[in-house]
């Protein structure tokens, strides 16, 4: 909560419920990644939030910017960004997909499989490639499984295969995970970077990059390791397996740029109990699942909450969204209280909700509109 | 899969993934549905698919609809469904949404909480309100848990606080849960609606009406009982449980209405394997979880696929969504299997998705829009 978010929801009321960014924020956050790990170049994730206001502040900061999407690429385009600044990340394109990024002037593709580099060698001649590898997703809260990236071997025989289709094999990718809440993720995978590195170098093939994906921690409800020890761990290891040949390094950061920049206001539109035996009290509020919380499923983002009462007493509650939907429960198990005197038509904010917010909200489940925003 | 519908995909080889809905089969489910409990009025759950095309079609049939929120009570008006014929079946209101409701003619409201019931008392004057009452879920593909309803002494309660505050205490509703594939959770329920009408009337007031909510079962992959045990199991219930009395009926079929009636096209966009050992196949569509298949959720809702090259043979397969997004995996433990010799740019159909998939896809998430939909 900024003194700038607080002034605009007490000035202009707006319908609930309804997002608000700050931009300076976003801002601040983007020199404090950048800080972790000086020597990489950063690409921002625009998924965790394409609004044209934050992409907007980034193209002023320098930033580049990693796509999973054409749509997104001509979003960047449109604002200015040059085609040189970004890199189109997501290992499952279109070819005419493809083609039409190439044609814009995109360089940089990332790919995890052969098939998806025989569609780059064909639609997008002689561009930069890097090929994602598997991590184990260990530590992460919004872990990415093993529907991105390959094993090992299989990273060094595409990356040899790159160079003869006529691509520019430039290095190795990788994600720890969303929300990665263990360090030490960071040094495994920077290791396996490495081994890939030394196997096709034995074959006459020289990487020279390495982008490190997303992951760095948010602190939203549970303590999380701050960016510091997370830029120390990248740095010390990169020292450690590529010892004075660093090589290029790429970060793309996306929920530490713009979560804690962004405050959800939403209402409550009742507070119930299902027995007279039960005491857990069911609060339901204006904005659920399907509203733009997706990341709440399996309780798996955990949104730091302010109501009018906070400091009075507190009670257990479950906590769901308006919709009428059995999956539209946002926390049953995670130990949530609100204060006992918390009622019908309070307003409460969901801190730090900024990132995977707008663009998860359903076009209209139940009816419900997509969640406003405002970018200050 | 109807001739229609594969006409309409031949003919236009409109942009994937899209949904086309034949209005046919819409017409022929309703009547279907009708025939399970003759007695019964139908309120169509207007969520499971609010597209104008399918309102239009019941509202030309005198279906009633059950609506979730006052947009979908102002979709259904715009369109010319009378007042009367709409119920505000969500037990989770805002108090300004109640009087707009009932300031355009809404009658008939669902509640489940002593805090609702007093916003209808206040916002809604002397209209009808029926009471939900808890289900355990079980045999559900889609469970609604207990976010929904309350206990059955609880319920009687509220039925003689809702006459003594002025309403018009009708009767009591439940749902059995969504996808319910055990007809024994309709009798189950019926028994307990049974017993709060005795309570009240032991109390002086006699109750009227069940809503027994939907849950209608549709054959998607695995066998579920066919409608017309569903029907039959009703009507046994009803007769058992109230004997030469029976109450006013209204049953609120979505799925059952709509699914059917539906085809997603998807193209496929990349086959791949992660490594030399593992055989599984990683076939990635271009529709996903965030793209309007929200009930993959768990691998909850398996729709059957079909491929150009079906008859051919198979092997397993993880299938998965186009975004970025470690979670947007649609079955990774369901055991589908698919066409060895299916490839790349294929045209692939995922059947009997006309209910549950438009509204939940995403504004705009990874940058892909939302689900194009078209009724024919």
């Amino acid at each position: 909560m900024t003194p700038k978010i607080e002034r605009f929801l007490a000035e202009h009321r707006a319908d609930t419920p309804c997002l608000v960014v700050d931009l300076d924020v976003v801002v601040e956050s983007y020199a404090r990644v950048r800080d972790t790990v000086p020597d990489a170049s950063i690409s921002y994730a625009v998924k965790a939030n394409p609004a044209r206001e934050v992409l907007e502040t980034l193209i002023a900061l320098d930033s580049g910017f990693d796509a999973a999407s054409m749509f997104e690429i001509e979003t960047c385009l449109s604002l200015g960004a040059p085609p040189e600044s970004i890199i189109y990340g997501n290992t499952i394109k279109k070819s005419a997909d493809i083609e039409a990024a190439y044609a814009r002037g995109i360089r940089l593709f990332a790919f995890d499989s052969e098939a998806e580099l025989e569609k780059l060698a064909v639609a997008a001649p002689e561009a930069g490639v890097y090929c994602r590898i598997l991590t184990s997703g260990d530590g992460a809260d919004w872990p990415l499984s093993r529907k991105f990236g390959c094993e090992l071997d299989m990273a060094a025989d595409l990356m040899l295969r790159a160079r003869d289709r006529g691509l520019d094999p430039v290095g190795i990718s990788f994600h720890v995970g969303s929300q990665q809440t263990d360090a030490c993720q960071w040094d495994i995978a920077i290791g396996n970077a490495a081994k890939v590195f030394d196997a096709t170098a034995e074959r006459g093939l020289n990487l020279r990059m390495i982008n490190m994906g997303g992951g760095y921690p948010v602190r939203y409800r549970k303590d999380v390791p701050d960016l510091d020890t997370v830029g120390q761990t990248i740095r010390a290891a990169i020292a450690r397996h590529f010892g004075d040949n660093p090589p290029e390094m790429i970060i793309e950061p996306g929920r530490s740029i713009t979560a804690e920049a962004g405050v959800i206001e939403t209402e409550v539109v009742l507070i119930s109990s299902k027995d007279y035996a039960n005491g857990v009290r069911w609060v339901y509020l204006d904005i659920g699942k399907f509203g733009g919380l997706a990341e709440t499923m399996d309780e798996a983002i955990q949104y730091p909450i302010a109501t009018p009462h906070d400091g009075s007493s507190e009670g257990p509650v479950a906590i769901a969204g308006p919709t009428c939907d059995g999956a539209d429960i946002l926390y049953e198990n995670a130990g949530y209280q609100l204060p006992l005197g918390l009622k019908v038509g309070d307003k409460v904010l969901l801190l730090k909700a900024g990132a995977y917010t707008t663009t998860y909200a359903s076009v209209g489940f139940n009816g419900f509109p997509p969640l406003k925003a405002f970018y200050i």
